[in-house]
Order: C-alpha cells, then sequence, then structure tokens
C-alpha cells in the first residue's frame, strides 16, 4: 500500500527564517513539494532549494489549495505556506474548506502548523504596544462586504480596543483607509499613538510613530500594519518605545 | 569597560519547544540568566539547565521586571520570559515601563522577541477559527475595571468578530465568564460554535467543541483560552475542523 499523503499549512512567520518556529523550520524541510505565493517562497528560497517548488501569483488563492490537495492524495507530503500566521488571513481555511468540498480527508491529513502573525511581530518591533485587549481587523474588501468591515471598526473604537489593521492600503484599494480612519476619528482622541509598520523583521523594516489626526500622512501600503493604540497608549523609554499599559502600579 | 548589559523578553510559544521560534530558543540559548514564572520555567528547563534561574511565583510580575533590569545594568545577559507572546498579556509592557521609570536604558539594552500566542496556537490545534477579524480579550479584572471589560465583550459581540478569550477562569474569579456569557448571548445566536481549548501545545492538550448556549457546562480553567466563533463560523471536514470562512466561493 501507498504511504497516505499529507498538506501541513505552514505559517512562516513575519519574513526572516529565524522568526519561524523549529516546527514550521522541520514541517517545510521535511516536506516534498512546497505550495505558495511566489513573493512567501522567495522569503524562504534559502530552505527550500532541494524542493519541488509550485509558486503561484496573487488571486490563486483556491487553485494553490486544490494543488495541494491533490498532490495529497497522491501521497505526497506537502507544506502550503502563508507569512505570518497562516491560521490568520493565510491559507488554513480556505484549504480546510477545499479538503471537504473534495472529501479528501479520507485519503490524505491536514495539519496547520501555527506561526507569529504580522501584528505581534510588528508589535515587537515597536515596544509592547498589543498588551491590552485589541483586534484585528482586515480592511480588504474584496471578500467581505464594506458595510461589516465599517461597523468593525466602530465597534473597536468604541470599546477602546487597541486596533490592528491588515491590508491597510493597496494600489487598488486606496479609499478604505480613510473612510476607516474617519470612523476611529469619531470615537478615538485624534492624539492616539499609532504605529505604521512596514516590511517588519524584513529587509527594509520601517517604523513610523505617529497620531491618529497625522497616520494618513505617512506612507502605507500592502506591506504594512497599522497599530492604532487604546486611550491609555503612550511613548515610553525615551520615545524609543510604544506601550500599552496592563494596569501595573510602577 | 565592561559589556553592556541586556534584556530580551522572549515569548517562549504556547509550551513545547518546537513551537518556539528559532531566534527565541537561540536568545535563551545565548542568555546567562533566565527570570520566569515557576510554571513557564519548567517548560523550557530542558533548554536551561546549565543557567542561572531566577524563579517567581504568581503575582510578582514587577520583582521580575525589576530583577532582569538590574542583572542587566551589572552587565548580565538576561531572558525574561513568558508563555506564548510575551507582548500580548506577557512580561514586554511592564519591562519597559519598569525601565523607563529607573531610566535603565542609558546602561542596558532591551529587545522584544516575539513568539506564538496562545489564541493563535488554540486556533492551530482546532482547524482555522480565526481566519476573519478577530478580538483579544482577557476575562481577568485583577489589573482592569470590569466595566470596561464588558463592553469590550458587548462591543466584539456587536460587531461579529471571533472572539478569542483569555484567562476566563480561575479559583478566585468564577463569576466574570458567567457575566460574559450573559453578555455574549444578548447579540450572537445560541447556536455560535465555541472552542473550549486547554493545554494547547502541552500535555494534556484538550479540545472541546460546544455551542454558546452550553460552552458552560464544559470545564474552563486557568490554562484554557476560549474560542467564539462569529455568524459565519462552521464545523468542517466531517466534524473535525472549526473553520471561519474568509469569503473565498467554494
Amino acid at each position: 500500500m501507498s504511504k497516505k499523503g499529507k498538506v501541513y499549512a505552514v505559517g512562516i512567520g513575519p519574513g526572516n527564517i529565524e522568526h519561524m518556529t523549529i516546527k514550521a523550520y522541520n514541517t517545510i524541510k521535511d516536506s516534498e513539494v512546497i505550495v505558495g505565493y511566489k513573493t512567501y517562497i522567495d522569503l524562504i528560497k534559502s530552505l527550500i532549494h532541494d524542493k519541488e517548488i509550485i509558486s503561484y501569483g496573487m488571486k490563486s488563492e483556491k487553485e494553490r489549495c486544490k494543488k495541494a490537495v491533490d498532490l495529497a492524495r497522491q501521497g505526497k507530503i506537502v507544506s502550503i505556506i502563508s507569512s505570518g500566521d497562516v491560521g490568520i488571513y493565510g491559507m488554513a481555511g480556505l484549504l480546510l474548506e477545499v479538503a471537504d468540498q473534495n472529501k479528501s480527508t479520507k485519503t490524505m491529513e491536514i495539519e496547520i502548523v501555527p506561526g507569529v502573525t504580522a501584528s505581534v511581530a510588528a508589535a515587537a518591533s515597536i515596544g509592547a504596544p498589543i498588551m491590552h485587549d485589541y483586534v484585528s481587523i482586515s480592511l480588504s474588501d474584496l471578500l467581505t462586504d464594506w458595510e461589516v468591515i465599517e461597523k468593525r471598526v466602530e465597534m473597536a473604537a468604541r470599546g477602546d480596543f487597541v486596533i490592528c489593521l491588515y491590508n491597510p492600503k493597496s494600489k487598488g484599494r486606496q479609499r478604505q483607509i480613510e473612510i476607516a480612519h474617519d470612523t476611529l476619528l469619531k470615537h478615538k482622541s485624534e492624539e492616539t499613538v499609532v504605529a505604521i509598520a512596514t516590511n517588519v523583521k524584513r529587509q527594509n523594516e520601517k517604523i513610523t510613530i505617529t497620531t491618529l489626526k497625522d497616520m494618513l500622512k505617512h506612507s502605507i501600503d500592502m506591506f504594512t500594519t497599522v497599530i492604532i493604540g487604546n486611550s491609555k497608549t503612550h511613548m515610553s523609554v525615551d520615545d524609543q518605545f510604544m506601550v500599552t499599559p496592563r494596569g501595573y502600579k510602577i
């Protein structure tokens, strides 16, 4: 009998290999085939030069998952990769949905390997901005109605959460961050501390500390995570670090 | 001149060493002193048998930070550890606040090393429940007014976020999860899928899938993370996995 194939959905962390978990590293090393978006494949190419690599452009998520499932049904050990954590705006969910549709799990297995997501990596580069209750919102309305996203931005602001914005802006989506900004200003002080973190833990990492009032004056792109503090977030240690206090008496 | 000391605030991940990042592993290996809560020290003891270990009981967070800062001012390389990510309900924020108070960073350095937080690790063991916008809320009111927490629970429910609850219950805090549950039921369907994840990625990992209606019938303790789905979260792949769809057409 031939061996049973398996797909691992692997979060490779923010970008450089040292922020990958040991489990993610070993899983990729032990896989026969690596499937992923070209940009992410490039981030780990030093790890996978001896592997079969199936690399895709943007917006081919379903094809990637189908390919990974097909290969596993043929008995292959496959890693399908996402940057950050694979379970936060990554490939894990779609992979499970595709496997469910194909009734594939009778003939192959699936395992999710977690990773350090963009907001956590960005927070570490900035200090400790998400030490207290926070929300994660993607501003991409490609797959989600804008009304749902805007309501979430409003509720997050009214709850005085720290707010991490994924996919804040791209060439095709310029207005969303402006509308979200207007909503935030209705419920949060314009002096709220904001960090704009681009290419975190990659070459050309750039961190800008600003305020809610001024945040749109700075460069934001599809490699940016925006972290908006709560009402108690402040700069600390000679303005080196952004900190949201947990509430300890110092 | 003596060497400059440094404190690394290190997130060791959910518990087993393989879910630690390579950077966290190497940082701990390269440190002279390890400071932490005894339970977390025990999780990594195979890594640190040749180190000076300063282990504390619960509720000694400030002492731990002061000790780490003092040692670094004496020129030592110190890792202060938290389980999960050190920047999410961990030691990073308090460490920076203590260092700020002591004006310590003229004589020592601080670096934050991110890790896989409990909600991300739990999600991977369950499937893909936090594939879409989510909030993280700690139900511990030791340091935060309960009114603030309760408002956040309400706003999270009204925004139809996936909700990850940290510190849901302990010996001394039994009522908080009951009040939160009442609030959630006002805004979310009682059939909402809920996962109760205890000791994730440790020995005796236990995952229970239930509904919002029934969640309090199951065992919840201080090693539990509770993940409450959004209105579209469902079970998938023969009920093996909990999935919150991103919105792709399958």
